[in-house]
């Protein structure tokens, strides 16, 4: 049976996986964020290592990476992190690395896309061709596939700096340090703590926070909404697994979309249409795995 | 020569025309929009007439139609309009009584993806696959391609009714009957007449109604960018014909997004970036052309 690598390549770990399948998995191991040399070095000697000791070839891998990344096939950093705040990364090559060891089909995605991949393959999103897959947590990204193929377009979506309203009454001016009042700058888990003072996950179910924040996740759904017109919206990250949020961001949206988007998948059936993920927090991994799958099917 | 059939279908008129292509136009009439089995039915006697006295056939018909419509491919309702306020078009059959006449390949799309679709052929989105074009008019819509398709989804985009901020110091609610503060309850033509209390036309270049106008579309854009990703984004419809505009919205979009997009196509040559149309106001009837004449190359 087939083999795939996998990367999920984040700014504190790199996971890296060698599987059949989704539940069929052979090898795993978490590698520490360091420079950029050392890490992919250690991803490299990952992969290297089970070829030898199995005896058997990696068919193809997948590499999903925090961003922003050259997602262009035909640009010569593609497979790169291009700017980033994060010190030593700028420029940074992962997938050439691989390359230059692994002569397999390769796909390369920006972190969430990879998510959404997955999530298309196994998760919330089966069968659909148009879905938005957002994450929620210390920043907001999201994914979107378009006619059953992921959006690239310039480079990869930025949905985390949507600019948003301001709630009646409030004058908080955000904490995005790039846009201020973006949604990343009024939602993540940092702006939950910077506007109420405590952490969020110190924040009781019935404390106003959860209100406010499914607000601001309600205008960004209804923004979604009209702008990228998704068969199915999932919410994942960290913020998202207080699951309480759901029902709360469902009803708000349709308060804000007034009734103006008459789909039945929306005025019927918004349990359907705003749903957690179905892989959970194993979507980024499994999408690199999915992304793999797909690379070797061509 | 292959010859095509073309409908720009709008709430005050239906164009139509007959064509080789963009330059070789064979016959041209305007329908008034009275309501839809005498509109339709003058749309098929126009496409009769012309293949009776001409003794040729329409190779293929393209049909852009004011929304919201039915673009499911698999639905019953495909090619009507769903629903609108315009008294008697609600469920309004479009394509239907042209595939009862005539039994040749058909496209279909709502108004400003027609556009779109023309810009792609002919005007300012030539080569691209990853595009929008907005029309700011008395309503504001946008079409979306991605990957060289446009985007359906669930239904298609409604641009013009994602959430606005309020500039520093405004308090205007807007004036979208479902949204109130949306782009379109801010930045339409007759949203700038409610809120400045004269005719847009009538505001000099000077006048600061430009400026406010100007704000507002460069947070469009700056949100455009975030969630679509664009290589290109053209600027079309009545209230772009002061083109005083361009400058003021470019300018303004590079400060909304605060170099966080770190682009050379956003950066360096933002004149290139947010555009005109390069078909002017033709784009929406010759992209019906462009339709018909892609549905015939299949």
């Amino acid at each position: 049976m087939t083999i795939y690598g996998a990367v999920e390549g984040g700014g504190t770990k790199f996971n890296c996986l060698v599987a059949r399948d989704k539940d069929d998995i052979l090898a795993e191991v978490r590698i520490a964020t360091t420079n950029p040399q050392e890490t992919m070095a250690a991803v490299v000697a990952f992969f290297d290592e089970f070829e030898q000791s199995h005896q058997e070839r990696i068919a193809a891998i997948g590499v999903a990476c925090f961003g922003p990344v050259d997602l262009n096939l035909s640009s010569a950093t593609y497979g790169c992190i291009t700017t980033t705040p994060k010190p030593g990364w700028v420029g940074a090559p992962i997938l050439p690395p691989l390359k230059e060891r692994f002569d397999v089909p390769m796909a390369f995605e920006v972190d969430v896309n990879g998510a959404a991949i997955g999530e298309h393959r196994w998760g919330a999103a089966q069968g659909l061709t148009d879905f938005v897959y957002y994450t929620i947590g210390t920043g907001i990204g999201g994914g979107v596939m378009v006619n059953g193929k992921m959006l690239h377009g310039l480079m990869h979506t930025e949905m985390g700096h949507q600019m948003m309203p301001a709630l009646p009454g409030e004058e908080y001016a955000g904490n995005c340090p790039y846009h201020g009042h973006c949604l990343e700058g009024v939602a993540t888990g940092p702006a939950m703590k910077d506007y109420w003072g405590m952490p969020a996950e110190d924040l009781a179910p019935d404390h106003p926070a959860w209100e406010r924040e499914a607000e601001y996740l309600a205008i960004a759904m209804a923004n979604t909404v009209c702008m990228l017109s998704p068969q199915r919206i999932i919410l994942g990250g960290g913020v998202m697994n207080q699951l309480h949020l759901f029902p709360m961001i469902r009803e708000k949206t349709l308060k804000y979309l007034k009734g103006y988007i008459q789909r039945p998948e929306i005025l019927d059936d918004i349990e359907a249409y705003i749903v957690p993920p179905g892989l959970g927090n194993y979507a980024g991994m499994l999408g690199a795995l999915a992304m793999a799958m797909g690379a070797y099917e061509g």
